[in-house]
């Protein structure tokens, strides 16, 4: 039984959904560890890490959805106090979630064909992120 | 230090909530795996797995929040692009989440008396899923 | 390879967002691992953990957006059958999710700066949760 970390970086802008699905396959293969789990994981409040399919369709329509559950044009508590325009951001990303844990077997992430994993960029201004790929097993 | 793979059968209509808690607990025991964690994973874009209480009246109350999230009357630009009628199904899976991981202690998944693993099918045609159990641990 | 379980206590009202990083990060360093991952969970169906700046403003705005999706004052099916005023708790639950996994390395979650672990008490009434921290690897 193994444990291994890699990074995948990524250079964002408001409500990009970044296809990471090859790099975290890539941090496997390099793993060495044949079945077991990875976790790909945002180290931040204002990003989250989910699966979907990787179209321009749907590429509109989940920051529609968020802007249901957290509009960018309401007031926001965290604004009042901290002026940095993205109290949206914080809140779309702790609904969304952090961080995302996929089955490895035979070395292999067990995605759907038409399932990629996806860093959403919730803040409000470019960011370069670091994400963590953690992967254990044997 | 043990890694060990089951599968689950599940035969569903959109929005149905299936609890798989007892089949995810039968995975766990045949994997001789003591202590860990498993992750319960849907390989596939419109399909989610959380907990709930899986009693009737919920399973009408979490259908109705999923639709002020994301409506199936509404125009999706996946829809426009693919013609499947699935657009909604693809943002409720995202946004719940494609996997979940569930402590495990004593051989038993560490779930509350009313909380059961269940499969939330977003799809609107009926589909046969075959959702992974990943066990990992001693 | 190992695995190793802590208990996480807290006292809790109705939308509590209690920050529980430092007795997470505790349990990491009392397991010994190094190197793996940690799931933080809740065994009930009424409590959700994500993570979030933990700072006064956020704390009100993630009610705020659990109120729009899982309304308190709507009929909810769940009250119809068993009249404990929740319903909208199972939902919120649900959705946010009831655990986390976040990668552990040099025995240290990899938190951001201004991201904390989280307990959401979603229920109606004070609660004492007893919180898993699940921890495996090397």
């Amino acid at each position: 039984m193994a444990a291994y970390t890699a990074n995948i970086q990524v250079q964002t802008e408001e409500m990009d959904i970044v296809d990471i699905t090859a790099q975290a396959q890539k941090a496997v293969a390099a793993s060495g560890i044949d079945n077991g789990m990875a976790c790909i994981f945002n180290s931040g409040s204002t990003g989250a890490v989910t699966t979907i399919e990787h179209e321009p369709g749907l590429l509109q329509d989940l920051p529609a959805a968020l802007e249901r559950i957290a509009p960018r044009g309401i007031t926001y508590q965290h604004e009042e106090r901290w002026h940095d325009g993205n109290g949206h951001s914080h809140i779309r990303a702790s609904l969304i979630g952090p961080g995302l844990t996929v089955p490895v077997i035979d070395g292999t992430l067990q995605l759907g064909t038409w399932q990629q994993v996806v860093f959403v960029e919730c803040d409000v201004k470019p960011r370069q992120r670091s994400l963590l790929v953690q992967v254990v097993g044997d």
